[in-house]
């Protein structure tokens, strides 16, 4: 099934379950007021939710309103946790030789904890302080857990996770940078990520969920152009991995997501790259120099995994950049 | 005032107004359903608290019950968002000269996205999987702030700052040291914090509240020994300057949790360290090895900070570091 999160007069927003084909909706709130509250009870509420949807499909019902991309708020406009891996290896190789990164010993995962209590929906403006911060997206995958135990192995993760998501983890590369050399992780580059408008079941993916790995192109395009079609199959750790990597010393509260970093292929030379700084980095490898320029406000970014048939399971992501207002000052 | 958060059958727990001596408690209920919500709605509710606790320290309420800090959960059981600074220059001079990190250049303070779906209360055991791992206490002092606009200055954010709290920040040397090495932050490492029976608005503190510092000093008892008593004042950056870089790309949301990093003096060799590995720094430093040993499961660490008349204003911390359980498996 598939599900989206409208905008109420709540921090959570209200539930709804979306078609297939994510033309139609219908209100879920005697099931779950929100997404959150749902994932938080999943065991109790799924098996109806899936009931909606199956009707919804199956034309035994036409949904309560036609939906829209645009209608929605990220599926999770907040929650109590996100770990962002990075487990693409042709990305690591990359960022390794063109910037002197560490070499990932992949001995673990990569992974690090970002801010939760907001993510934007797929086709909000997004905020940035500075140009000059070199403004990046990052095109990924992601999966939302139940409750996950402690000591979780990767063989026991699969159950756990119960829902996947495609997400842009916005960067800013200059400040990112010095707080990478500190090893502290990341605040000032890495501000609200945002959530493509629909979430769905690892089911409704049929072939392309396998190995605990998302095995769709994600098509990005900036300001028209395509930028990077690379398939998230080649996580060299499957989402599995990752949530027992982030189980080892911690309780997953339910709702936790997890992503598995900037997808990107061998054949990236054919596919191009799913973030400005990985091409930038080719470039270094390639001709000495970065050419591509980080994103300036009015720059158009837009995302969407594609299944063999063309068709978008997550919905189409397509957000503007623009300047941070500034704080209304205390009267 | 005080508060603390007492469990019911909610995440977050049910809200209580305290005695300044912590010897009695009003329920809150009708005002607010927990700490939590009330932080959403500050400005509302506030004046209502705080009347609840002048009726109960001028004597002219008896309160609902007696107090005790080990009826008490974490103040937040939960928080959305936990960014931990480390900003006592004596600290990371010893970290820095002992194991051979990377100088800060201090100019931004050190600052990582910290797990937040959990606060264990100040007498809760704790939870390891490993005693390998090398287990560690930080204490730390923290501030709670309402909601915080992006781009908001050291100056503005001064009227942010509503609640003070005292944590131990739980740390795994082991690992900690291998995720640092990799830039992201800390998954493994850091697994939940402890938070102090009782939090307090910052003028409870009197002139100990001072140029955005807590100024007292911090007991840490080992198994009955005084381990460490360094004072708050020495931070680097202030609690205002720390929620000033907190918030340059990112709004805080109300609950916000900002933490000092450990707790350290220049004269460290009087008053002693607020974790092991500092200590271990300065033993290596002085004999060139380190012989204070990492906790052991059945070992007590207890936490309070210390006013000049010998009370403790967050309520004291007591905890028991103990074997993580295996997690139950699925029937």
């Amino acid at each position: 099934m598939k599900l989206a999160t409208l905008p109420n007069d709540t921090a959570d927003g209200a539930l709804v379950v979306v078609s297939r084909d994510l033309s139609r909706a219908v209100t879920a709130n005697t099931i779950s007021h929100s997404l959150r509250a749902a994932i938080d009870d999943w065991a109790s509420v799924s098996g109806s939710l899936q009931a909606l949807s199956d009707d919804l499909n199956a034309g035994r019902s036409k949904g309560d309103f036609a939906f829209a991309p645009k209608m929605a708020r990220a599926p999770l406009p907040r929650a109590w946790q996100w770990l962002d891996g990075s487990v693409f290896e042709t990305h690591l190789d990359l960022a390794t030789r063109a910037y002197g990164l560490p070499n990932p010993s992949y001995e673990h995962p990569l992974m690090y904890q970002g801010m939760s209590h907001r993510f934007l929906s797929g086709l909000d403006d997004v905020p940035f302080p500075k140009e000059e911060d070199g403004i990046d997206f990052e095109g990924e995958f992601g999966i939302i857990t139940d409750f996950v135990p402690s000591g979780t192995t990767a063989a026991e993760a699969r159950s756990h996770i119960i829902l996947l998501t495609q997400l842009n983890d916005w960067s800013l590369r200059v400040p990112g940078r010095d707080e990478m050399t500190r090893g502290y992780g990341w605040i000032w580059a890495k501000p609200a990520c945002s959530m493509a408008p629909v979430v769905t079941t690892p089911d409704e993916l049929g072939e392309a969920w396998s190995n605990a790995r998302i095995h769709l192109d994600l098509a990005i395009h900036l300001n028209g152009m395509q930028f990077g079609r690379a398939n998230g199959r080649e996580m060299r750790f499957g989402f599995d991995e990752l949530v027992a990597h982030a189980a080892y010393s911690r309780e997953l509260c339910a709702g936790t997501i997890i992503g598995s970093g900037t997808v990107a292929n061998a054949d990236y030379k054919i596919v191009g790259s799913s973030c400005i700084a990985e091409r930038r980095g080719i470039e270094i490898l390639e001709h000495a120099a970065s050419q591509t320029p980080f994103l300036r406000y009015g720059d158009r970014v837009q995302m969407a995994a594609r299944d063999k048939n063309g068709e978008a399971p997550f919905g189409a992501m397509d957000q503007r950049v623009v300047p941070m207002r500034a704080p209304e000052k205390a009267v």
